[in-house]
């Protein structure tokens, strides 16, 4: 029983954030006390439990009545609560569930429920609880709902991580620790004489006793892999393109912003904070950009934001392009690279650094002539590629500087522990020099994508390491990623609406250069398993269907590797590249 | 030459964010290039260098030549920017700086700047580097620019610390890893154990590979600790308050927030992102809040957001009448517990906790009757007492799978390095068990104000660990600061506006159970001989203004420290307690 609830709590969503204290409280109150059929409520909410009380409830009584008496509540599934009737009513058009304020529990508030919740007792007052669970009910509803899988990824075996027990591992395919650098001792051995040395926590904010010499040398280390005069590091990368770009857009006078209409949640909240004028372009469509932007003022203060690598499809942002397009209409350019630092240009600066790689590689310094110098903003993360934890801004000195005095999310909140910097530090310096683990990263990337398209299994089109397996709508991406964990001991989460359009829910496979061989065939086969089991459709079908999200298009998009063959050394290889041959626990 | 640089690196907020080779290339530029002047210009918008430059360009046109050629630099002294060309005009009004966009460079736009700087080509455009040293100016010139010291606080010293110079110590008296947890060896071994076998990163989301089963332990442990159903961890308290309240009241239809004045810049924040009502009250003035609460229609959702401690005066949330003002109004409560957290209760869940100690200690679990179940919302971090980073939510199952469900800050983030997870469950379950390092800090506590009354030094009084003392105004508040720091070993920053009104300037002094007598006599003193060598305002000169912030009032506010005599073991003590007396090696 202790397993089979520790086991539950490790799956269940909601039981993994209830304390036992509070498991033990919900279900042995005494009968008459206010919240005495807590627990069974919960379960009858759930799309899993209440299915199955409800069979039970029609089919064996006896049974019902047992865990009724085991849970000690007097919970009658008579009485269900809001949610679960309105999850019961789904199929009958004669009854709608308000969608306005629904909780406002005057008498009259909720004519359409037979019996709604409430859990306070002054019938004027607003019913929180039903709200919180109406909103997951609609997340229930448009299957947006998360459930997140309990992984522990295991730093001797990668990419392998244990599962909710530890003896279960399973393979990660889909993680953001793309080079392995989380468990390189470079990394973690640094991090442990940090801890001996200053400490677990920084103690205060950057202004109050948090701001240590590390800090600094970590700022100059990223303002130089971008070539930029000074960096900031924030909590995460999040943090630092909200405060970034709600600070700047707020204080630049009548500030316009154009974005990528892809740009991540980060630069789109930090666009909303600004309060500034906002116009979204389709996304890496240059013309549309640009018709925005002559239709503002010229001396207008405007910022393009955008990412070089976007992370769910894999595409890359014409850099060259927007920088051009940038300097003719006066716009300062803001460059996420989270999803490229560590992983191209000959020091890991990113895409920006990339597409100069041989100048960069002689002459890695500002004032090369790199394209890199002519972007304004850089942000970058210092928890995927480089292993660890936390984010940052690079730009000129009076930028950053500004940004340093300004912005509350960088002002007011703990500065990062010593040894996280300690250890993002020693990464960004370990990536600067060496370029074995973005090249590994790239080859196994290129052999999955060609194993895939051999067998038909449709991969969105691009030129970065992303693999972003097309499923098509949500119930097949979520069938998918279940049966790879459960059946084949893969782990690769499905990425559902509103992460992914509706219509483009896909499996985001991330290749890294500990996945070997083996680990590669069996993904292969697992996945073309389940594709002719469940008959998921190949890139035929989508072609019959006109195609979708680049995949099986009448006129498909000419896409090449980023990193050429040339850099990658596979310029002699004849043959189509192999993965590399040897145990994970070699590499990275 | 070297040493030098490295030193003026670790000090001037300019030179420590800018890498050593934009230095080089900004000083070693040839003459023509664009930004030749580039380094110099940048040393005449400091008020360090620039009066010493200008002074220097006065008198000895012989030495400026010299520096002008070490930096070959072409730059001039007869052009200085825009920003200190406005310095320079400050105390001439017939010259007034235009204070509206004076950077859309059009022929017009700074028609009282003699020599705008323009970094762009095209005059049409507008000037963002001027832009940001405008924005920089008004800092410097409401000397509200941040100056951050170099502190690298040592673990195996605590409470010491190493300056820029390694062989430089300090004690720190003013971080907030108040009860020095963060050398604690129950956290940096658990954490160096975590580092060996699940590396440094999380590797992804919470969604995409970044839940393990310590992300829930954790939560499990925090939702126990406060008697919720749920928690929820963050990458800090700022994202926990701003993404909470943000989503929250965001979501609930037509919600008002009453805010208290001093509530913290994270929270007012997430009330601004949420776009709801909001309604301030006087600083825990019930009868101000309940008047706010009576102009509300009691069916509309309502939040009222408030602190247990407020950092920068000690003060403390009356938790019971704004429990009960909730109850009689609709409203639901979130109270943050970020300075209480470790520190307060026999658990160390904080204020709301201690206010029914002997309760919460004998029956520490949910449903005990305890005000703290009553409080629907209360947030937390686990970077000061705690000793780590990160921060965290709790409350109902539902609310926090709401929150879990909706909030961008939460959900598009790298989830906390499994070492600092697990770092932070030990540490709270630590606190939970052991009273020692509250109670010395509540006992070292009374020594400092004790001490300081004894001398007249003005501290501001309140019932909590925290030691306002009171300077009055800008310069004096830094003087002391630097002072301590320059001539006696001490560092504890001084506290300006905008984190205190104009006026209320401070020095916020945090005694922990690491400081022993020696430290405490050391600080008394220093502080004394400050106090007398500047004449800076005792409390008897304080009482002949009229009093401040709490300091000399006509009615002095009677203020009994919230940990009593009884719960630090002193009820049989007869003389005031003395700082505990051993070596801070042994403690914490």
């Amino acid at each position: 029983m202790e397993f089979a609830l520790s086991q539950a709590k490790k799956t269940c969503p909601f039981l993994h954030v209830t304390s036992t204290s509070s498991l033990r409280r919900l279900s042995t109150l005494p009968a008459g006390a206010k919240k005495s059929n807590a627990l069974l409520n919960k379960a009858q909410q759930c799309p899993v439990m209440s299915k199955a009380m409800e069979a039970q409830n029609t089919t064996t009584p006896a049974a019902t009545q047992q865990t009724r008496t085991i849970s000690t509540s007097r919970s009658s599934f008579q009485k269900p609560t809001a949610s679960v009737k309105a999850k019961a009513l789904e199929n009958t058009e004669s009854v709608a569930i308000p969608s306005k304020t629904p909780f406002a529990a005057t008498a009259t508030a909720t004519p359409t429920l037979e019996k709604p919740v409430s859990l306070n007792t002054n019938a004027k007052h607003f019913d929180y609880e039903s709200f919180y669970n109406h909103e997951l009910e609609k997340k229930h509803k448009d299957k947006s709902y998360r459930y997140f899988n309990n992984i522990n990824r295991l730093a001797q075996k990668f990419p392998r991580a244990h599962t909710s027990r530890v003896q279960d591992e399973v393979t990660v395919w889909c993680a953001n620790d793309y080079l392995g650098m989380g468990r390189n001792p470079v990394l973690t051995e640094t991090m442990k004489r940090t801890l001996d040395r200053y400490g677990a926590g920084a103690g205060g904010t950057r202004n109050i006793a948090g701001n240590a010499d590390l800090h600094l040398r970590l700022e100059s280390e990223l303002a130089d892999l971008h070539h930029k005069e000074g960096a900031l590091v924030f909590s995460s990368c999040y943090v630092a393109n909200d405060a970034t770009l709600a600070t700047l857009a707020s204080k630049l006078p009548g500030c316009v912003i154009f974005s990528d209409q892809l740009n991540h949640a980060s630069m789109i909240q930090g666009m909303r904070h600004s309060g500034a004028q906002k116009k979204i372009f389709r996304h890496n469509d240059m013309t549309h950009l640009e018709e925005l932007l002559q239709s503002v003022d010229p001396a207008t203060p405007k910022i393009i934001a955008f990412e070089s690598v976007y992370s769910m499809c894999g595409s890359i942002g014409p850099i060259h392009e927007i920088v051009d397009l940038a300097k003719k209409y006066g716009a300062i350019t803001f460059l996420d690279e989270v999803h490229a630092v560590g992983m191209y240009g000959p020091r890991g600066a990113g895409v920006a650094e990339h597409l100069d790689f041989e100048l960069n590689a002689a002459h890695p310094t500002m004032g090369n002539g790199s394209i890199v110098d002519e972007i304004d903003i850089i942000t970058g993360t210092l928890g995927k590629a480089y292993g660890c934890v936390g984010g940052y801004i690079a730009g000129s000195a009076s930028f950053v500087d500004m940004i340093r005095s300004y912005a509350p999310g960088f002002i007011f909140t703990t500065s990062l522990p010593p040894a996280v910097v300690s250890g993002a530090m020693e990464s960004v310096k370990y990536l600067k020099v060496s370029n074995t683990e973005r090249q590994m990263q790239q080859i196994n990337t290129r052999v999955v994508k060609s194993r895939l398209a051999e067998l038909g299994i449709p991969v969105v089109p691009n030129p970065s390491h992303i693999v972003p397996v097309l499923l098509g709508d949500a119930a097949s991406a979520k069938l998918a990623s279940d049966e790879l964990l459960s059946e084949h001991g893969i782990y690769v989460q499905s990425i559902n609406y509103p992460t992914v359009p509706v219509g483009e829910e896909r499996l985001r496979i991330t290749p890294t250069p500990g996945h070997n061989q083996d680990m590669i065939d069996h993904l292969v086969h697992s996945l073309e398993t389940i594709w002719s089991r469940y008959s998921f459709r190949r890139v035929n079908d989508w072609v019959a269907e006109g195609g979708r999200a680049g995949v099986g298009m009448a006129q498909p998009p000419q896409v090449e590797p980023l990193w050429t063959n040339g850099q990658l050394g596979l310029d002699n290889v004849v043959q189509e590249p192999k993965a590399v041959k040897q145990s994970s626990s070699t590499v990275a």
